[in-house]
């Protein structure tokens, strides 16, 4: 029977105990809170029509959204997802130099810590689980976070 | 010298490998996409007044904003993050029986897939990494995600 020296196990399993308790401590230093956020739908354009194409385990969600003529639709920047541009904290607002650089915070600049964006869009239809809406300054499948009135 | 067979070693490697994989797998089915998001301040409430207090790091982020009568404050109910509060798709609006039922799209409902609450704030003033704001319908100590115009 082949055997291998009970310390050297325990020097093994400790010498990974200790690389991974580290890594979790590095990771802590940078964001020692966050949160989970994941796509509840799509913006999609095709045909010359902008919808919001909600995930059909959602669509109880929409009950009632017909009703409204505006909705605030909240997506993510996902283009952006990058530790470099989530780092970004002033801008010249509008991409143009000739604007004083101002606060991500003060701006509605898609480079920002966390990449939320918000617009108010216009109802066309509800059917289903599809919102037409007038238009989105959003690329086509950008994922949406959350719908509000 | 104590021993351990190597079939034994390899035996709960192997077995804690397959633990690990499966566990990881249906996570995935879960959500197969989401972001991450961490909080950029948070919401403080002391001596009748209503502050948000940015984290210093993210003070540049808050450049011109004193400029502004408003701002934005998107932040996170986080009394809220639990599986259950995250699966409710509908409510009585207001929390009120009387009101009838509503998707939560179509709300502004506390309870939602992604727990992202926003306000429209009068500013009071800015002063460091400190916004004094008129009011806001959030608990003191709620995180803040981000800010806008």
């Amino acid at each position: 029977m082949r055997c291998v020296p009970l310390f050297l196990i325990v020097a093994v399993l400790g010498g990974l105990w200790s690389v991974g308790t580290t890594l979790a401590a590095d990771t802590e230093r940078v964001e020692a809170t966050q949160f989970t956020v994941y796509p509840i739908g799509w913006v999609r354009k095709a045909d010359g029509r902008t919808t919001i194409v909600v995930d059909k385990k959602y669509e109880p969600g929409l009950l009632g959204l017909e009703k409204f003529s505006h909705v605030w639709v909240l997506y993510w920047f996902d283009r952006n997802d990058t530790p470099e541009k989530r780092s970004i904290l002033q801008v010249h607002p509008g991409g143009d130099m000739r604007n004083p650089i101002r606060g991500v915070f003060a701006t509605h600049s898609p480079a920002r810590p966390n990449l939320i964006a918000m617009s108010q869009c216009k109802i066309i239809s509800v059917k289903g689980n599809v919102i037409e809406i007038e238009s989105i300054d959003a690329f086509p499948d950008t994922p949406v976070l959350d719908l509000k009135n």
